[in-house]
C-alpha cells in the first residue's frame, strides 16, 4: 500500500506538466506563469535526474527525463511569448 | 558530492513554487495556468506527503508540507480568478 502511494505520486509528478507545457504552447499565453518558479523548478528536476544518474536509479531517471522535457517546454514558451 | 544534489533538489522543490503562489495572487492573473496541471501535481505532493508520513521521513513531511501549502494556493487562485 505505502509503495503503491509512493509509485502513484512519482508518476503523477511525472506526467502532471504535460497540460500545462501543451496549454502555453498552443494558447501562446504564459503571462501568469511565473519565470522564477519555472526556472527552479526546472533546475529541480535537472538536479534530481542527475541524482539519479550519480546513484544508478532507474525509476528517478525515467521519471526526470519526462520532467525535464515538459518543464523546458514550459520555460521555452514562457520566454519565447512573454 | 551526490547527497548535496539530492538535498539541493530537495530544497529547491520546496521553495520554487513560492513566486508563483505570490504571482497568482498578486495578479489575480491565472488564465494561463493549467488547472488539470496544478491539480495532478496537488495530488503529487500530497500522496509524497502521505507517502512520508506512511514510512515516517522526517524530511519528506516537512518538504511537502510546504509544497502543498504553496500548489494549494496557486490552485485556489486558480479557482477564486478564473
Amino acid at each position: 500500500m505505502t509503495l503503491v502511494i509512493g509509485y502513484l505520486a512519482a508518476f503523477l509528478g511525472t506526467v502532471c506538466w504535460i497540460p500545462q507545457a501543451w496549454k502555453a504552447w498552443a494558447s501562446r499565453d504564459t503571462a501568469a506563469l511565473s519565470l522564477p518558479s519555472n526556472l527552479m523548478f526546472l533546475a529541480t528536476v535537472s538536479l534530481w535526474l542527475l541524482y539519479g544518474i550519480l546513484v544508478v536509479d532507474w525509476p528517478l531517471i525515467v521519471a526526470n527525463i519526462c520532467a525535464v522535457t515538459a518543464v523546458l517546454a514550459i520555460v521555452t514558451a514562457k520566454l519565447k511569448f512573454k
